[in-house]
């Protein structure tokens, strides 16, 4: 069998994907099974472009700042595997003298994974999880979503608080989440920062009411006080359609997503158009998945768990197979990693279950709190002295 | 002489307005000179609806707290005072004992100052300055600039890796500041970071020409890696008119400053449409003026000194005269309080100056950066491992 790793990752960042990477490199380094660790540049695409890279060099101190770095230390991609890219894969590993394969990305990349793990070949093929959106089948939650959570907890929190110093008006947080609204969801946590939570969290997962909507917001409105409103980027109506879609041929991406983008701008005009209240919306986007200071600490951990767990998982023979995270206890949390096929993951998305939904579609249940509140690294930073 | 102090603030909060306002407390508290220590919620109009609050009893602890509380602890306000309100204001300080009245805001609200001191009143006026727009006349800097500057670097830094790790793109960044750059152009700090600055900004400064634009976007695109452009929010045309208006007729503040919004979304569009570039906009809006994580321990202790500074002068006997930053040395840095008259500063603009600013408008000077260095605070985070 041959002895050489390779690792590349897919889809988008998140703030702990270089945590993962530095895990399976120090476990596969520990193990002494492994010759030399590559790594593909920016993902399948690159492996198939011949870009790879030789990290075997690589020591504990390096682990350590990798595991902190913001983005993709290796670069990723947006790419779907057709079937004539196979046999090119195949050599590509063949050549590469690579006995382990490691992928690294959500539902997208899980596919990717998957084809890989469907090749004739002799190497072992790996899954590891990641994505801010939550939304991976057959896991508790996954890798990078910890820390995307907290950013936005504390930033609903943050706007809620500047919302409160000036003369009333509403600020709509829209927050990253294309199918599944956990992010926005987790703008909910802010309620345990001396109740800064917003009044409403609109959800993918509830068809967008535009009179239901205004409503609450008139009726909010009239207690006097500004308030935060957060919003899915993938807030969709009745007909299943985004609310806003990018008005370009090029918002689509490698895998045909619709790219939605400032559902935010748009509620924040029909809250000014409709009832007259003075809104605005912001839109972090990016710094959402990207932040290192608002990175969960037990994010971080994780990530880093779940790749040295595939690195152990690939040299105990196991292959087509993702690593998930399972939940042991809330509180005090622990989790520890499982094996799931790749085939039950690859494609699949994971919406919030409805008992995490408040019955009006505009809250969530405490119970999704009790669920993400491990998640996001220990107490979040307190406000102090506001009357 | 009445020996109460009335503090209030004006404008949109940064994050350490409440800095200031325990550096007031504090030595008022310190001086023995006062006798009650009185805020009016909500600035000025809150005191011309009589909210006003006793602080007499704060501890140290508590101040601590106040001067780490993001928001503004006592509430502001956009309220532009008018003949009318004069008699009334008068009144006010005359009922409530004030004998000192401290107004903490931006040229807008040293306009309501300077009213204030004209007024036929015993009590002694003093400004205290504070915005993030940074564009305050006679003082080398604003409290509440320095945070919001490192706010911008870290996430333009951010977002240049997260870029970078995905199928090239760009990325534009909106910031704040209405009529001066002063913001967007903290961005270029980024370039400490590993090289990771924008490689365009965009300030209101400069007339925006749409074909010049274009054409360095592409020149840089064909170097074939993302990046980020930085664009202020009040980016305007050679006509001075914002690229992006609000929608809305409540897109007007009490200054009757019109409020412009999206300016990120229309550059991005305007890539994509005429460049067929992928192109998305991020705009983290107020959260820029309102985190504590990226804060500027040094803007925290200028803010701190400038209220501190603020009740001595009272104390000595000034009134009509803002406190002001006048910096002694850049490395080390060091600056000292000084006292200017509020009519110099009253309603005046301070947009940046020309010799910061590159010569073809799309990018700053090195000498912007000696000035900004050292305001956001020591050294930003540096991101560690990528390839």
């Amino acid at each position: 069998v041959q002895k050489n790793l390779l690792v590349a990752h897919g889809g988008g960042p998140t703030a702990v994907i270089n945590a993962s990477l530095a895990g399976v490199i120090g476990e596969a380094r520990r193990s002494g099974d492994v010759d030399r660790i590559l790594a593909a540049r920016h993902g399948i695409e690159g492996l198939l472009r011949g870009e790879v890279i030789d990290l075997t060099g690589l020591g504990d101190a390096d682990l350590e700042r990798l595991a902190r770095t913001p983005g993709s230390a290796i670069g990723s991609c947006r790419y779907r595997v057709a079937e004539q890219d196979h046999p090119r894969i195949a050599r590509a590993l063949e050549e590469l003298g690579a006995g382990f394969f490691f992928y690294n990305g959500g539902n997208d990349s899980m596919d990717t994974c998957a084809r890989v793990a469907a090749l004739d070949t002799d190497a072992r093929i790996v899954g590891i999880p990641k994505t801010i959106d939550n939304d991976l089948a057959r896991t508790d939650h996954c890798p990078g979503f910890g820390s995307a959570a907290r950013y936005y907890a504390v930033s609903a929190a943050e706007l809620a608080l500047d919302v409160r110093a000036l003369p009333i008006h509403v600020v709509v947080l829209e927050t990253m989440g294309r199918n599944a609204g956990w992010l926005a969801a987790s703008c909910a946590l802010a309620r345990e920062i001396e109740g800064l939570d917003p009044e409403m969290i609109l959800l993918p997962e509830r068809p967008f009411d535009e009179e239901a909507f205004l409503e609450a917001v008139r009726r909010h409105w009239e207690r006097g006080r500004g308030f935060v409103i957060a919003a899915s980027e993938g807030v969709a109506g009745a007909d299943g359609r985004p609310l806003v879609e990018s008005t370009h041929a090029a918002g689509v991406d490698g895998f045909g997503h619709r790219l939605p983008g400032g559902v935010g701008q748009y509620l924040a005009d029909l809250i000014t158009e409709r009832l007259d209240i003075r809104a605005r919306a912001e839109k972090p986007g990016l710094l959402g998945r990207v932040s290192q200071l608002l990175a969960s600490e037990v994010d971080r951990r994780e990530a880093l768990e779940v790749g040295r767990a595939a690195a152990r998982a690939a040299a105990e023979g196991m292959s087509g197979v993702m690593v998930a995270l399972q939940r042991v206890s809330s509180e005090p949390y622990s989790s520890r990693t499982v094996l799931v096929p790749l085939d039950e993951v690859a494609n699949v998305e994971r919406r919030m279950p409805d008992r995490y939904i408040r019955a009006d579609g505009l809250g969530v249940e405490a119970e999704f709190l009790d669920y993400v509140r491990p998640l996001v690294g220990g107490e979040l930073p307190q406000p102090r002295l506001i009357w």
